[in-house]
């Protein structure tokens, strides 16, 4: 079991020669999720050989441009790659409005049906289950509505132990119950505990994307315990006054953020283009909570 | 006196690792002029440093994607560098509906004034007159409403002879009137001509922007005669059918347009995606119309 991220974009609203404005991809099993699409967002999936065609999950965390502006590119292409199947965008409610009149001002009617599901500010919201996993939705502190997403992964059915199914004869319409957790009732109706017929279920994985947003400790219910925590760090804490009038966080407070939230790993990133590398921001949030990685794009985490 | 154009993208709707989405930058003398806008922009601008607060006026040709889903970044950046001078943008008229609804949504109140001037489909309009060169739009044959935009140097004042000065005695006050032209009438009434004060002229030179559109000779007389011609080239000959389906051109036909147009120099652009090199599309093109360029991105053409 694992989770594949990565990361498309990790710079902030000016992009840079290094850093393309945010959007990340997390794979799980045979299922992509697109997180963010800011400009450019195309040619860095062309880069990563990541096939916009495997996507029928977007999702959108606010409307300002370095965070959605790839969008109409993309889905532009899809039908021009004529696709047929039907493509999910969660996001702020005026992304549909945007979409439309550019729609209409291409004169493009797609080949694909396009659904947009609107984000909601009360609290956590499931918004969607595949067969790999749910996703939540939940409110961040920015300056206009911005939404963070976390992503658990499902569990996945047991594996049998080979010797016990000949030792109980066990038929084969029954295997699939018993990998789902069910325990074996024999012809003579004795009860074989399902942990004797199967292998431990394997751990779940969990990943939870916070940007953009103030430091703000009443969002740390929703991601508590995530295996993948990434979360905005703009600037290095000496310029915390222009983190707190931006909305945004430093390499600190992301670190603590993480702490309390007990995640296991931390991941930073959107950084300001002030930044031509960003050391000073792991190291310092590195003082706070060890376990933390720099995004840079292109960069590949795999949680197994 | 010189014309400088960078491309900053020659490719089409779907872009590739090689190219960008169409922009150009047409610099004249310290004036920039920004042709179409799509994606990626602004890093190519970073790529070629050339800088954003250089420029007072964009060009928009069409509103397909590719032509302009990098101009709300850009807009966005403008904003946040602080800039205090207005800008202007020429394009078709729902741009403007786009724009403000995207600035709208990312609740931004820029900090520069920002005029939209909505061109019009009848014929060749002056849509913009600069101390360094006149700007006018003319109407595309393409499957939405699409403009081509042709470039004009002005005349730069003449130079003097420095021994007809002394010769005639002419004072200060009489210099710029005959470095524009005229004749000197000195103490005695003498008509001086021009030329014998003045060297000749320069030349003063012509870009025009041809895309997107299909084979259309009713364009020709908007850039009859003009020394450097882009036309797009989307497709070679053989994908004409295509081409013709699509409203774009082929590169025989961009190469044809370039002839009977009686263009200096044509540079072709707008390839289609699936050619990985052009030097095909390139070399059909110089079957009929020797002197022609290929695009690519970050390719810079002087005309002198």
């Amino acid at each position: 079991m694992s989770l594949k991220l990565t990361i498309l974009g990790c710079g902030s609203a000016t992009p840079t020669i290094d850093r393309n404005p945010t959007a990340q991809v997390l794979q799980v099993l045979e299922r992509f999720f697109l997180i963010d699409c800011g400009e450019g967002t195309q040619l860095q999936m062309r880069r990563n050989k990541i096939r916009p065609r495997h996507f029928d999950h977007i999702f959108i965390s606010h409307l300002h441009g370095d965070h959605y502006l790839g969008l109409f590119g993309l889905l532009s292409s899809l039908h021009l790659y004529s696709r047929n199947k039907p493509m999910y965008v969660f996001c702020p409610p005026k992304l549909k409005e945007i979409i439309d009149l550019q729609l209409t001002a291409s004169g493009t009617r797609l080949s694909y049906e396009l659904h947009f599901h609107e984000l909601v500010e009360n609290g956590e919201q499931l918004i969607i289950e595949t067969n790999e996993a749910a996703v939540y939705s939940f409110p961040m502190n920015h300056r206009i509505p911005c939404w963070g997403f976390k992503f658990v992964e499902k569990p996945r059915p047991k594996s049998m132990k080979g010797e016990k199914i000949r030792e109980y004869n066990i038929s084969f319409s029954k295997i699939d119950e018993i990998r789902n957790g069910n325990n074996f009732v024999n012809e003579n109706g004795k009860i074989i505990p399902n942990d004797e017929l199967t292998f431990p279920a394997k751990e779940t994985r969990t990943y939870a994307f916070c940007s953009d947003t103030i430091y703000d400790e009443s969002i740390i219910p929703y991601v508590k315990g995530v295996d993948l925590l990434y979360h905005e760090a703009t600037f290095a804490h000496e310029l915390l006054d222009k983190a707190t009038n931006r909305y945004h966080t430093t390499a600190l407070q992301a670190a603590t953020f993480a702490l309390k939230a007990e995640a296991k790993t931390l991941i930073i990133g959107h950084y300001s283009s002030r930044y031509g590398e960003v050391s000073a921001l792991l190291n310092e949030a590195r003082t706070v909570f060890e376990n933390t990685i720099a995004a840079s794009d292109n960069l590949v985490i795999e949680i197994s």
